[in-house]
């Protein structure tokens, strides 16, 4: 049924997850390209840092019949982007940022294809989901950072793993949270001739 | 540490997955007792019967030192209650009838908690999560159909499982959808002595 081949260019394990869900038949490739952008905005960043990805893969393949799918998620607080922390007192000082307030996810997605003849179409966008965190005392605070491994996670902390319980509500798709905004992708996908439904 | 011991009255494995993943100690015992209901909306009887579960353990138990905790999940679409569907053309109905709009999950809450005296104290209450579900044309409800077990899902769907390509986005806890509002029952059990963290 689906002609074109799918690549998703990222190394996510919890991206991998979505797509096999979403019943898409893919490989990876991961894209070993430096990260820089001139981008100002989370949102402009991340469109520009999935597409970086997705381009720099693309380029090591044969381009006919072919989809590559970039993505890049950030955590964004008063429109700044909080990165991985540098220690456990940075994670501390990042989550007592944002506790009893919203923040925000973005996914960048970069969808390059490319019909029988290697003609481009490009889809480059960021989804964006509302985060609200519960108030936090600092003791609650410490008690997550001991519980989780939060130098792995940007904005210190994984809405999958322990720190569900301070999650009041999100607005938006919570697998944009998790790091890849699926029925964005589908809907995407659906559209493109050797992929979707026709 | 934690001095209350706590009983979860459910079958539910994703309910016992939440707990354990926020840290709890505690067992699970199921209640066997018929589940009818008095009340008329779909908040009220999530309720209700969440207590009905919760109500029904602790008289099995000594009410001592005790948590026990009662849930009950439902879909509901325009104030009516969607079950499990009876056949595969009745969750195809029931999926057309939502696709392109937005519904409600409810999980109702009941935490009856004793103190070394026996004294109760009880918690009742609905928690709400709106999902919006994108347009479906009846080939992609078809589809899912067969991929996923609609058969034994309340509204005939999982958002953990392939429906999650046509959920455009939620407002709410998303682990309520899920089965358990884990933030919610966290801040509840935090106030209680013997279980949260004074």
């Amino acid at each position: 049924m689906q002609k074109k081949k799918i690549i998703l260019a990222s190394a996510s394990p919890r991206r991998r997850e979505l797509m096999q869900q979403a019943g898409y038949e893919f490989e990876v490739q991961v894209s070993h390209k430096e990260e820089t952008y001139i981008s100002e905005t989370p949102d402009d960043i991340v469109k520009e840092l999935a597409l970086l990805k997705a381009r720099d893969i693309a380029e090591q393949n044969e381009a006919k019949d072919l989809v590559v799918i970039g993505a890049d998620t950030v955590v964004a607080y008063q429109g700044a982007i909080l990165g991985k922390p540098s220690s456990k007192e940075d994670a501390f000082a990042m989550i007592q940022s944002f506790q009893g307030d919203k923040h925000q996810v973005y996914t960048g997605v970069a969808i390059l294809s490319y019909d029988e003849e290697g003609n481009e179409t490009v889809v480059n966008h960021a989804v964006k989901t509302d985060v609200y965190v519960n108030s936090m005392t600092d003791e609650e605070i410490w008690k997550y950072i001991e519980s989780d491994n939060v130098m792995d996670k940007a904005g210190s902390y994984g809405i999958q793993s322990g720190f569900a319980i301070h999650i009041e509500k999100i607005e938006g798709d919570y697998f944009n949270v998790v790091g890849l905004p699926i029925s964005y992708i589908y809907n995407i996908l659906k559209d493109i001739e050797g992929v979707g439904m026709q």
